[in-house]
């Protein structure tokens, strides 16, 4: 394969550490579709005939029906899918297969075939995160004045309802996919025709290669082209970050599910139990989508470290970029299907978070701002006041609104018996319509938003 | 500053842990701008009186003067920026300051002020990385037609030219600017008016503090708002690709400063010596842009698992946000000035660039292009003789083009006089002549077209 | 400072840049003491007149004075902390200063005084690792028999007492101390007297330094001495591992503060309150030392892919390798201390715990295991008959020791009235009397081994 | 196989994601090892029957037999191997094999099955390290005199020997060797019999089971048994700094095989060829080994990650354990092994090396040396006076040793004739003789020494 210039064959355990088929061969639709869009090229330009071009094309959808057919073959000696398509499109044309390889490289054709790769990954991801999104809209919709307890540090903070909980989930998807969508503008570019590294002498059509394939526009620098490799970083800081947000709903669902919250019984499908102990129901699935955004930050770290300190232009530390950007995207494919079927199908126990907003004192901010709003109280003097009546509660062990109005106004004279209707939690989350806040009125405009933009794009 | 719930203060190990005034005092003029912008908004909806409004940004006013001729003071007991601010404001106004708080929290008052940082730091970044690209496209104008050895797996490819290889950065920084931006973008949303997590009842008008902010819109849900560090998050990844990037540069200047390469001679402004070997002369800014890069993609792992599994709203880990942040921008802001000084001041060697061009077989490559393009030779074919070709001048120890036109003819017929005008490294660099090669006439397109970009910029 | 080579000095962003003094002075002490190692050592070997050798170290006995009262001046000009105090040393004694510097390095010199560092911060954590281990002893004593609900996926399993569940994390930490053990005896090794890179011709006695300052022998081989970075990497490994451990307690201790679980009420000298919420009594030491731990793990990042593909021996970028130590070491020391004050200063609710390992059918495995053992009933058998039990048990919404006899042999014969004694989670904690089990028993003397460990190091 | 509580069965994605026996089949030596000694030890105790003990034994030994055969059937609905191999146990034996699980759970099950995996990973890399430390040995006694640049910051320093260059590297590979060491003794206690996370009612002999299967002791506490995951993490760190020293002779070799440098000539069997430049022979197992380091800090990231803050005792997250080491181990494996082959079979082109040397001023130390011990001149003024000298002879573009007495001594009147006689770059080398010195004697001792210590190990 690398001519004539080598004395002896590589070791076995060259032969190990080098082959990147048993992973790129996952890149064969993007090199038969880069190969067809060169040899096109090629042909129009008159660089090779009409007629060879015809029999590599021809011959490129054989080998794809192939592979479509039975898979791709591990053949190391080849090293990569790249060669092992090569020779077997030799095999099936004879001599014109030679001629496919005029004017690139395998560092440009690799570097096309990732990226076409990783643009179709985001493709992926994207329509998975928007079912998400659905999925969430959907539950917040049925939600947006279910009461439950809003967490700071984990303590009871304010009553919010579950609809605007799942839609804080909406916008953080939303950032993803703006994320990813970002990625997929930056990267849409075409490095076929970069060659080696400088270019070449050959008449090519870079544009038209381009166009076949779907990109915005050729690399403008054919040694930044073999060289770089941003796409696959920025897909998986997408992927990382993706990954955390799912990390955060899964962590809050392992909550809810516990015992000691109550929050919500997971779906069955998506849980599993104990080889042990019997009564066990466990929430596998939201835990591996949270441990899995450990691998997706491994796999990011990994590419980083390899890409650290790379002088130009192609190194073969770069045939790295593959494993951790493969391992990571089904990780979070499988983890977005995960958590979208465990949206949709969760039985939230409403009784039960009310229940627990009920508890905590969670209305106590909303004794202070009465005492701002119709005792012109200065909010930190309020928030001093009521303070002392939730010391108070506590010490009774009683809620802040079954204080008596004497006990209040001892703390403070400027409380009247109004106060009490602001105590309550469906007072507290109907107050909180400043906007983004979480009445049900304002939750029900973000999800009115939120729909408007999913229907748009369907 | 709890109000009257706690029976003890907070211990010494506490105070030490808790306090982040050591650090978020980084964030005092965001922090006076986004309580001027509250408390005129409070004002403006009748939430507190004109008067005590105006007393309030007077108040801030003469807050942000003490900072600016002394420092921020470090009072651990105030515990952060908001505290001490408020602290000092109720010293100097009295009672209204008390006020200033109305409709917020500490949760979206830092969200907003660390926004406000991280937008400043990208515009920054911004306009460093924008000076580093003029240096490059000026360095490379001058050494459009420089011959230096391309180079894949650090052995010598190719022949290219310095300008190419320059404006490959070029390339690199373009898209760290994009990122840049689309994270700048991303963030510019106001989540000031989220309070602590459920939104507020009292009338805010969060679009005019968003305005006033030079924020696009307020956020749309204010749990989300208050549990959010994705813009930290997206400063810090584009940070790291940006220092990755700039680690290849550094590891490039550091080769070829070495006296084996000799392509270079950093500038001593840049450069230092050694306590023990009088002849060093060591290229310490390049090795710590190098190093550099490390410590920032070690600020983006921090706050990616720190991030990792937390429930909402905010948690105090979040407290963690900044000193990653605050220490990659450092790194980055130095290591992006010290590059583009370096990338100024350095004196290129391009004798010793063009001599190990000349070495290495570089243009066996246009041997194999010349027989695929004037003998149709197919171009597997072609690799193959000129690797015997290669074979033969390696063992005689000679240059390709040193071997007789018997000797290569011995190698394959088809081979004729006209081929020892394609191997030279002039020829060959001339040769590469496809949009984005290494043709001087290419690469001064791309400055051409780089500096018309530059240039509507400023 | 770099002898008579250079032509001009280092620009503002190389002082910037290269300045190691900001953060190396933490180092002054390990620096004199190395140095006046060396220095005696020099005279011994008649290398410096004794004359000379005694100025010197007396002068260094004045610098440190100097330094002990007024700090380390941060001179930029002098660079490094080995150069400020070479230089004041030079204005105390004159001429002799000079002689100091012979048969060292910057770069021996360096590697000597952070393994110091570095050993005493080891030493110091494990002084606060041991007073963690004593009072998870103590807290385990008391509560060697309280029963609490045992975990699996966070779904209650078993019950176990809080009193096993502490010395979980005794285990865990005597592997941290044994890990920090191991670092200390790897980097046990004097790198002094290796010089720049080479060694040195001056007779040098390194096995004398290497005693004078508590090593256990010179390392081997000056180009390994003057390159390795592994007792850093060491240090930040083992510190990232126990940051691990000490967010798995954190987060335990934040799920038992929230009000769903109610386990634990934390100390209030180490938890703090909100600026809006008057009620809130935040886990903040807990969530600090979670969100420490994704710090901790950044600085190990940090340091390893700076380390990553240097070449021998020295090169600048490993200047960087003590900001994240001095870092990770802060912020894991104060964690230490933080979860010890948790540790012994929470007031565990042991009523609540009791009554939650009630809930959950947590002694679902003992009915299994009572058949296995009393009936004879292979275990997957035995397992399924429980699984119809607990179903049983859930749609009647009773406890499983709440269903009658009649309706447990309905599912199976082989019950008998026998297994309501086994199934209460006293007798369940009873029974698991394995070793290392969770029956008190067995926990007094997990208890007792482990204070006989602790007493013998005091 | 979880009883009789679900009332579906897990969906198509939870089957994908949930099922580990994709990769955790490589645990089934260790699974079926361990199960032999569990049956053995209930069979002894009386737990089980002796025929049945035996049924079981034999049973065991033959799905090893079918696995030796014929691989794992990746029986997704089984779920993992150990289910896998339970359930093919019951084909084969019957009703027995159901009592297998007595007094044992999956927790304590793959916690032991891990270690083992684990341990003898650790063996095998030790192994493979051994055999790297004897390549480096063996060529380090071949050029235990030859001359080489020493660089720091990869400028030419002062003149080494490639022995003393290589036995650096023997030197990182001992302690890695003695991390892993470290390492092994940790983990190497048995969580057998800690069953589900409370231990068991049954009574068990954990001693006998710990000993049958090569551990130290019985794990002290059942909770920490099943959650913790420090052996594997242990195994990661000492991976990712053996991959660390692994790619700093990658990088190494790779400049040195670069035309500029010029120093070595890789091994054929580990180098690869160009599909485009037929002159390329590329370095790509050291581009791939330190590649790999990349990678192996990944999956070092992704555990630590993926075990952050979670709560006792077992999560499925820490399925998420074993692709990452797996993984890891691998790469490691496979990095060591080529670089013992590059090691081996490198040509060092020793007279390149020694004309590196003797330019770029490798002697000046020598000469500041010499004035230092011949002319008593305090040694920073002997620096200086030598940086002139440098200055000069840079100026006429000459070696150090070949400016006049007359130009040496016009710039320092102490300087002789004996002065030329410490410049050369033999003598340099010899001078350097401190303990752990350059010096071909003091190189031939570490070599010495370093035999002494594998001779008996093997």
């Amino acid at each position: 394969m690398w001519g004539g210039r080598f004395a002896e064959g590589p070791s076995a355990i060259m032969r190990e550490i080098n082959a990147s088929i048993p992973f790129d061969k996952a890149l064969w639709r993007q090199d038969i579709a880069a190969s067809k869009a060169h040899v096109a090229m090629l042909g129009s330009q008159g660089i090779v005939s009409a007629e060879d071009a015809q029999a590599i094309a021809d011959g490129l959808d054989q080998v794809a029906a192939e592979y479509e057919a039975n898979g791709v073959p591990e053949n190391w000696d080849l090293e990569d899918i790249h060669m092992v398509t090569e020779s077997r499109l030799a095999e099936l044309i004879g001599a014109p297969a030679g001629r496919l390889h005029t004017g690139r490289s395998r560092n440009d054709q690799v570097a096309t075939d990732f990226r076409l790769w990783v643009r179709d990954a985001i493709d992926q991801v994207d329509a998975g995160l928007a079912d998400l999104q659905r999925a969430l809209v959907g539950r917040a919709g049925e939600h947006a004045a279910s009461i439950m307890p809003g967490f700071t540090h984990l303590q009871t903070a304010q009553p919010v309802t579950l609809g605007h909980h799942l839609m804080a989930y909406y916008e953080m998807i939303r950032r993803d996919r703006s994320r990813f969508a970002d990625a997929r503008t930056r990267m849409n570019e075409s490095p076929l025709g970069s060659a080696a590294l400088a270019g070449t002498g050959f008449p090519l059509d870079r544009d038209a290669t381009a166009a076949a394939l779907g990109f915005d526009r050729p690399t403008a620098n054919s040694l930044d082209a073999v060289s770089d490799r941003d796409f696959a970083l920025d897909y998986l800081q997408a992927a990382a970050q993706c990954a955390l947000h799912l990390s955060r709903l899964a962590e809050e669902l392992i909550l809810w599910a516990s015992q000691p919250f109550g929050f919500v019984r997971l779906p069955d499908a998506l849980s599993t139990g104990s080889s042990i102990m019997p009564q066990k129901k466990n929430p596998d699935a939201a835990e591996l989508v949270r441990g899995h955004a450990g691998r997706i930050v491994g796999c990011l770290t990994a590419l980083m470290v390899t890409m650290k300190g790379l002088p130009l232009a192609y190194s073969k530390d770069m045939q790295d970029d593959k494993p951790p950007v493969f391992e990571a995207h089904g990780l979070l494919a499988l983890s977005i299907a995960a958590m979208t079927g465990m949206v949709s199908g969760s039985d939230f126990r409403t009784d039960r978070m009310r229940q627990a907003a009920e508890l905590g004192y969670a209305t106590a901010t909303d004794l202070a701002d009465w005492l701002v709003r119709e005792a012109d109280v200065p909010f930190r003097e309020a928030h001093h006041i009521t303070g002392a009546a939730v010391k108070l509660a506590e010490a009774r062990g009683v809620a802040l609104d079954a204080l008596t109005l004497a006990e209040l106004q001892a703390i403070d004279q400027r409380i009247d018996q109004r106060v009490f209707a602001a105590l309550s939690v469906d007072a507290s989350v109907a107050a909180r319509a400043s906007y983004g806040g979480t009445a049900p009125v304002r939750v029900r405009e973000q999800i009115a938003d939120a729909k408007i933009v999913l229907d748009m794009e369907s």
